[in-house]
């Protein structure tokens, strides 16, 4: 059990942040329906860099400010006051090029603004569609790692664990991992990954998103690897292309 | 997604346990490694009840007023000031007939009280050596069922989830299930059903309790089914046999 490796653990709800050691770790935040994934979206395809809020008021009050686009979402749909939302699609080169965003979602912001309270060393956002850009950055630091799922309004959810067993499997052996957290998304993503697609209709959130709103292109778009291969990086306030 | 049948939940951890509604649910306290396996066995063996206390001095101090024996554990090991531990081994029908026990123990003694504080409608609890009892009572109740996985100091871990995969499994047509939690839950079990002793040196709490301890055979006593197949009602203060 004795190793000189760098540590990794996965916090499968936000409500356990507060149990693992932020200050000498990179923190993934991962929101993979779909805030994470739409960063990543907006990144890759030339936006200047993404300012994440927590409220709906602050989005409009600051995109003024510094003429930016305001966009986010509240329990999946366009959030009220705003024009834009939390779908990876909209975000195209044509639309967002050039341009900053300011953004505001259910548990994403969320993770992230408490990742910020605890100190983190370094905070970047991943998804399925930057999961290549992820995997590299954490084995080049070499430093403890805790990927940080969204979950949905703090209850765990599949689809961001699913995430998290992705970068395990891919980078497991640079790691000491010793959580039943790190070991059950590893399990859960080997049985899956090969057709996480046909797998997602059995998610909750997957109900919540197509069911409800039709948002199926958005589904199979977060759930593909490298669809928009970019790291992500928080810095100063700004999520930027890293 | 309609139906009459009631919800199944499954809470992978008591820092959780506040997004559940208690209120109207059978809630099911799981602490597989050992302390719900331990109060099966005893129970099963003709103790005349338990009495689960929070701290090592109230143990001692009911234990001494009701001429009962004190129990408990801290971090796996025999609490200090006690003489007995949380193995389900050591309460044997010879030394636990017709006698009462006070049991403290670091998270599924927290776990009943957080139920308890949250206004539970009924308390059981279950281990892989009461499943049978378990499953046919909450079949029979027809309510509402949370399955409350105690968990190592708030962090999730696989035993206890895999526990509620067990129930989930056999008793999953009587529920609606519209719960991620859940799901992974059943996965996992069915994923290790066939070996769950083989499957368990990947756990953390496995190598707390085999290499710091030795205590293999407690291990697999907490992982058989119905090894002590008792119902444990929780009333007025004391978990009975049902």
């Amino acid at each position: 059990m004795q190793t000189n490796k760098p540590t990794l653990y996965t916090c499968i709800s936000p409500a356990l942040l507060h149990l693992y050691d932020l200050k000498n770790a990179v923190v993934v935040i991962i929101d993979v329906f779909r805030a994470t994934s739409t960063i990543a979206s907006a990144l890759k395809n030339g936006a200047k860099f993404i300012i994440p809020v927590d409220t709906v008021p602050k989005a409009i009050e600051i995109s003024k400010k510094i003429d930016a686009i305001a966009a986010g979402e509240r329990d999946g749909q366009i959030a009220e006051g705003l024009q834009h939302g939390n779908s990876p699609l909209e975000y195209t080169p044509e639309f967002i090029g050039g341009k900053t965003l300011v953004l505001t979602t259910t548990n994403g912001t969320k993770l992230l603004q408490m990742a910020l309270d605890n100190n983190a060393d370094t905070i970047i956002s991943g998804s399925f569609p930057n999961l290549s850009a992820v995997c590299k950055y954490l084995v080049e630091q070499n430093k403890n790692v805790v990927l940080g799922c969204a979950g949905w309004k703090d209850r765990y959810n599949i689809e961001d664990t699913l995430f998290a067993g992705a970068v395990i499997s891919r980078i497991k052996e640079h790691f000491s991992i010793h959580c039943d957290s790190s070991l059950t998304a590893e399990l859960l993503y080997e049985s899956h990954k090969d057709d996480i697609i046909g797998f997602a209709p059995k998610l909750t959130h997957y109900h919540r998103l197509v069911d409800r709103f039709g948002l199926i292109e958005d589904i199979r778009f977060c759930l593909t690897p490298d669809a928009a291969d970019v790291l992500v990086v928080y810095k100063d306030g700004k999520l930027l292309a890293g």
